[in-house]
Formats: C-alpha cells, structure tokens, sequence
C-alpha cells in the first residue's frame, strides 16, 4: 500500500506521521514547537524527510496559510509563523514528489473520504478553533477557486465596523465563530474583561442564566453562517471541527439551518476523522486517493 | 445553426425568442403578461412552442424558482406566479427536447459564454433587482449544488434580526442590496416612507448629502455581500446585472474588495449580455454551448 511522509505546519506546532492510502496511520506521531526561526523550521523538515523518505511514495504538508493550485507554493502571508516561511520552495525538500495543501483543505478532504461527509459530494467543513477555517468539497473535489485560496470563511456577520478581525478587516464570520470570538461575545454580553470560554462552556453545564445567554450568541453566530452557506452552495452537509465543535448542539443547527434556508435540507455534523484529519487529508490528497 | 425556442418566465412577464448557438436573438421577441391562473400560463406556453416548435431544436426555459439537476422541474415554491406553476410538467409541453433552468443562471451563462465573464473560469454573478439573484459558474461550470437550487444570496448581514426577507427569514444580502432594500435603506436614514429608490438616485446626481449617505450605505451593503463572496470562492470575477447594477461604482468596489479579501485579486464588472441575458443563457444551456 502506497504512502506519504505527512507534516503538519501549525504557528505553534509542527507535527508528522506516515499515512496510507486508506487514511491510516501507520507510524509514532512526531511532535516539535513551530521554531521561531526560518532556518531552524528548515531544520525541522529536512531531518523529518531525511529520516523518512525512503519508506514513503509522497512528502505531504498540510499547512497554515493558502496554497496555489499547482500544490507546491504559499500564496500571500500566514499569519503567526516567520515571515520568510510562506516563500518555501517545497519541491526542493525531498527527492520524491511533495505535495502541499492548506491544513483546513487537507481535513475537509480527510472527513470526505473517511469521515463525516464520506459519501456526500458537496459538503462545507468549518473548523472552530481559535480562529475559523474553511474546507469545501464540490461534485467530490476540493473547491480551490481560481488562484487555490478559495474557502476563507471571512464573510460579514455587521453592517458597519463593530469587531476586528484577524484578516485585517472587521466583523467576519471568523471573529465571531471562533474560540476568540466567543471570549469577546462573553465580554461584551458579561461587560467584563475576566471571563474566559472554559467559564462560558462550564456555566452552561451548570446551566447558569448569563453564561448560557452568552453561549446561545454564540452558536447563533455560528448559526446564522451556516445558513448562508447552506443558501449559496446547496450542500449534503456541513462539518463542524476543530476544538470549539465539541461544544456545539447540531441538532438544533441543523433544524434552524432547514428552516430558515431556501435551498434543500441539509445537515450540520460533527468531524469524525479525528484530530489528526490534516495529515490525514494531506496524505490522502497527496496520494491521489479519492471520496 | 442549432437553435432554441427560448421562454422567461417571471412573475410578471413571459418573454420569448429564438436564440442560435452563438447566443443571438434570430427573431421578434414576444411578450405577454404572465397570466394569473395556471391554465392561462400553460395556454401561453402552448401558443409559443405551437407556433415555433418546428423552426427549433429544442424548447428552452429561463425561469423563475430553483430548478432541479436533471433540467425538467422546479423545486420548492417560486413567490409571485400562480402556486401549480412549479408542478409544471416542461416534458409533456413539447415533442423536442425541452430544458429549464433558473433564470438568474441562464444570466450568468449568458455573461459566462459571451459577456462580462467570458474567459474566466470563475465567476459569481449578482442580479440586483427588485430582488437579488445569483448565478455561480466555476471551473467554467453552471454551480447547481446538490438538488440544483445553489446560488441562493441568502446570506445574513445583521446578527440580529433587523429586517425581513422575502425569503422568510430575515438580514439576507437581498433584502438590504436590492432595489427595494435601498428603498428600506432610504426609509430608514432618511425617516420618512415618502422616499423612493428614483429620489436617492436624482438625489446623487444632484450632490445631495442625505440622498448619497444613502446611496454609498446600500453600496457599502453590496460590497459587504462581494468581500464575503470573494473569500469564499476566490473569483476572477464578479458581475453586477440587473436594473439596480448600472448605478454602482464598480471601481469603486473592486478597490475596496481587494482592499479587504484575504484571497487573491478579483475584479467587479457590470454585465454585458443584455437585457434578454435569461433568455440567451437558457438557450445556450439547452443547446450545450460552453463558455
């Protein structure tokens, strides 16, 4: 069975296993922080392919920022790792072919082929995590637009300018529906700086008034971005990953979604491919495995 | 030269012609006032494929309503025409090949095949009318989703709710990009119902500072709606149809779109196939023209 030497490119963590074409993996998980350097993050890859190249088929990163659709460059900026990393020639790396794919890409592919959109062939993935990511599958493909950096779930949730978003502009979907976005709801609701989300998702549990107020915003939010989506793209399913969809009630986001959308019913659902679904994805894509 | 017996179908007015396989009207366009009754709409569709059904190569339906992916129905409801109208047997109408499409579709293949977006294998098009439609093509493909209804601007622009949509649920891109939500956008800045759409408009061309707060916070709308859609899909290029669309600055807001994306540079134009664009476009559809 053919497989990848998986890395996954993080702004804090960097990690790595082998993955088989059937989604498996097959090697102990390598963990390093995300060097704060360039030549040291080099370091990193170069000993990882050294190491591992002569098991493999396919080098496959799943990484933060977009990537063109030749699969071999970072288009623009990435946010919170060095900035020399987005100019990487990738092919340079390994002797053998690699491959490359923005991490929200690589999971949504992993949920398609063996997780929670395995037998749709349109599905939206929005990972929930300290920020938000995007993922779409098309008639089974990975939607890339024209450039490979569709799929950026920053779309408007205001009229006018009331939060900052990372992206650089304001009141994206990802400034609400994130980790952080739910802190600054529940600092705007609670009208303090001292609340975290752990003290929103515990008050919930414990069925609290206030923190049950600020979590129902919250997955309205979430909501109200769902509907939108489930309008423009007429999906079988939307996936929710990432660390915060633990935390959500699909099932009242799916009845919601249906009642308010235009299109046909869909389904909202949680990931199923695990934490790993970037390597994962990145492998699979990487080896031409399809959904 | 293949030819096809084109039929827009609206809630007020059904337009028909001929239109060859490079996307012109070879005849006198037709029009009728969509009748109130069902039996007086199919009369008029039987009238129209009588009396050109043999000069053809097939029948073609640009239509209001999403219609299905196999081209021979419309699903769901279609607001203001007759309530049996979407239970429409197109098939039995004709001994030709008949097929449908929904008209804001048929619009964007019109621009895709000959007009503004020719050349691009990414496009999303917007209608802006009394209504909003939307026309997806990517990868040089009309976007259908999984029932055919995709395409949907139903996207909210407000948290909370603030404004109803025609849709049924409320802050949708249509309601405040329309026509009638830069009406509403009038009513509300101006706080007086006494305003119309015409106003804001002579109001601009006039300098006057109340009537082009108004104007620039509906296109500030309408820009919101294409950064979104820009992120997601990563375009070459947006189009702006309809009779709202020639009073925008598409400079103006293709500036401030790449101002704000995270994506790759796009561009927004004005459409350019015409007023009879649904017609043209269900034509080349039926007759498998490509773009």
């Amino acid at each position: 069975m053919k497989k990848a030497l998986t890395i996954d490119v993080g702004g804090t963590k960097i990690y790595s296993a082998i993955v088989n074409s059937e989604g498996k993996i097959v090697s102990e998980i390598e963990k390093h922080s995300t060097p704060k350097t360039y030549d040291k993050i080099l370091e990193v890859f170069k000993e990882l392919i050294n190491k591992h190249e002569d098991e493999v088929d396919v080098i496959a990163f799943s990484t933060c920022g977009a990537v063109n659709n030749t699969n071999d460059g970072i288009l623009g900026s990435t946010g919170n790792i060095c900035k020399e990393y987005p100019s990487t020639d990738f092919k340079s790396l390994s002797r053998k072919k690699v491959f490359v794919e923005n991490d929200a890409n690589c999971a949504a592919w992993a949920e398609h082929v063996i997780g929670a959109s395995k037998g749709y062939k349109y599905s939206v993935m929005l990972t929930l995590g300290t920020g938000v990511g995007g993922g779409i599958i098309l008639d089974n493909k990975l939607y890339k637009g024209k450039s490979g950096a569709a799929g950026e779930m920053h779309f408007k949730m205001t009229r006018t300018p009331q939060r900052d978003c990372t992206c650089g502009s304001w009141g994206c979907f990802e400034a609400y529906a994130s980790g952080t976005g739910l802190k600054l709801t529940a600092e705007e609701i609670a009208e303090t700086k001292e609340i975290t989300t752990y003290d929103v998702i515990d008050g919930v549990k414990a069925k609290d008034v206030l923190m049950t107020k600020i979590f129902n915003t919250w997955q309205d939010d979430i909501l109200n971005g769902i509907i939108g989506l489930a309008n423009i793209f007429d999906p079988d399913v939307v996936v929710l990953s990432g660390s915060m969809a633990e935390f959500v009630d699909t099932g009242y986001l799916t009845e919601e979604t249906n009642r308010q959308i235009v299109t046909q019913p869909t389904k909202v659902v949680k990931a199923q491919a695990g934490n790993y679904s970037g390597m994962i994805g990145a492998g699979l894509l990487a080896l031409g495995v399809e959904g």
